[in-house]
């Protein structure tokens, strides 16, 4: 009822007041610089007071940046949360050199780790293949994700990041989901293996491999605004999948070719594999 | 049956070969730094000829960024580029200085336009809202795209991309989509409005908004490689989509939503169309 009143409110002073759409892709800080602050990017440049007090919350995100991580993994969630009203998104690293994805893609970080906010609403954690591995013998990598992650409202990850959340003792006993070619290591790492693209057990949201983060993005929209942001920043993103093609999960494969495929990943698994025995064994 | 033999020869090779995964997210290239060149970060380290040829061609993808573009547009097809075994993806931009997405992003381009392979395999430009009509204001950058478009084996775009392309001259007498907000003015630029997710006319292939480019990604590596090897990026990315909710296309929204939504973008709706009216009149 409340939500409803304050909807019917926005839509009449929202038809009158604006010029360029705050929902879609943060369009109000498009004339920001790089060389702005992380403060000065979120500056909000629309009058934030006639939209409903929950659509406005400033939120702090942090997203881990590090060398090798997956840059779809990372940017499918920041559509959403560079769209949340009054959030502020930090993409944090240890130092503020460019980042490079897998795929060969540098990104600035935005902050250090050792200037975030000693609190946040949400932490989110891209995966990797090696990159991943290598996150988690580092250990000012590890030791600012388990600061966070202890506090943080939510504590979230796409593809193999679940593993370096579990790595960091964050999902011990929490049921978790991770890439499929990881998902059976999770146990390793004391969590418990879930198929499914998002797992949600109390504040800790786990996706699926890469593609899952747009999925994840929809899940913490809802939670951190509402059904009708959520569901408009889904038409934003105009996100009605349609591949040419449903290969995308593994029993889709015949056995030989799936055996090729695992087969890739045999190195990196194992390796996996022995990082979580090391985990086990603390 | 030629392709048949390539992929047992391949499967047999590859179980026996691989200790790193060519084909998952460019792991290959993990070890690269920023600091290297465009072709230092694009050298296989696998032995390519142990792959079928058509898996390993030279493809030069010249992926376009200006201020203000969608990330997600960009990095979605990005992950498929960036690992298509034997292909040279370009970030290019007017300069090398770091480019801000809409929501905040900061990515490095890895060219310049004008050192750019003169012609090219893939062109790509992504969307945008304010971003995408200053790039069709700038002349450095619409001649760019106009240039390698004209020679390009596939010319192809996401989101308000096509609004780009169309306002380069590139989609006279083509089918296209585009965003669902810019659909309806694709005729101004030349182009016949298509309301499909991708649509593929010749070489000239556009997607819908934002997260249609991973349909896109997985169009052109079928395009550019094969069937198995699109089928393979799909299980990769796990790409078997699972939002929370329903809300991708206006048609799900009730008629006071939807207007409330479309309000948001009215100014812009004029502006782009007042583009078009200059175009037409070219």
């Amino acid at each position: 009822m409340n939500q409803l009143m304050h909807r019917k409110d926005f839509i009449k002073s929202a038809l009158a007041a604006f010029s360029v759409p705050p929902l879609f892709g943060g369009t109000a800080h498009a004339q920001a610089t790089p060389t702005q602050t992380s403060e000065e990017k979120s500056t909000p440049t629309h009058d934030m007071s006639q939209f409903p007090e929950n659509w406005t919350r400033p939120d702090q995100i942090i997203m881990i940046l590090y060398p090798g991580f997956t840059a779809l993994d990372l940017i499918g969630p920041q559509y959403f949360f560079g769209s949340l009203m009054g959030a502020t998104v930090h993409l944090a690293a240890k130092t503020l050199d460019p980042v490079r994805s897998d795929t060969g893609v540098s990104l600035l970080p935005t902050i250090k780790f050792q200037d975030c906010p000693k609190t946040c609403d949400v932490i989110f954690v891209p995966g990797a293949c090696q990159g991943m591995l290598d996150a988690i013998e580092d250990n000012e990598t590890m030791d600012f994700i388990r600061s966070r992650g202890e506090t943080a409202r939510f504590v979230t990850s796409v593809c193999t990041g679940s593993i370096i959340l579990g790595a960091a003792g964050l999902l011990d006993g929490y049921k978790a989901t991770s890439h499929w070619v990881t998902r059976p290591l999770l146990h390793h790492f004391g969590a418990k293996e879930i198929n499914e693209r998002v797992v949600i057990d109390r504040n800790r949201i786990t996706a699926a491999g890469v593609s899952a983060g747009l999925d994840l993005g929809l899940h913490l929209t809802l939670q951190l605004r509402d059904e009708f942001y959520a569901h408009t920043m889904q038409l934003l993103a105009e996100y009605a999948p349609a591949p040419p093609f449903q290969y995308g999960t593994p029993d889709r494969f015949k056995p030989e070719e799936l055996k090729m495929i695992q087969g890739m990943f045999s190195g990196f698994v194992k390796k996996t594999e022995a990082l979580g025995r090391k985990h086990t064994r603390k």
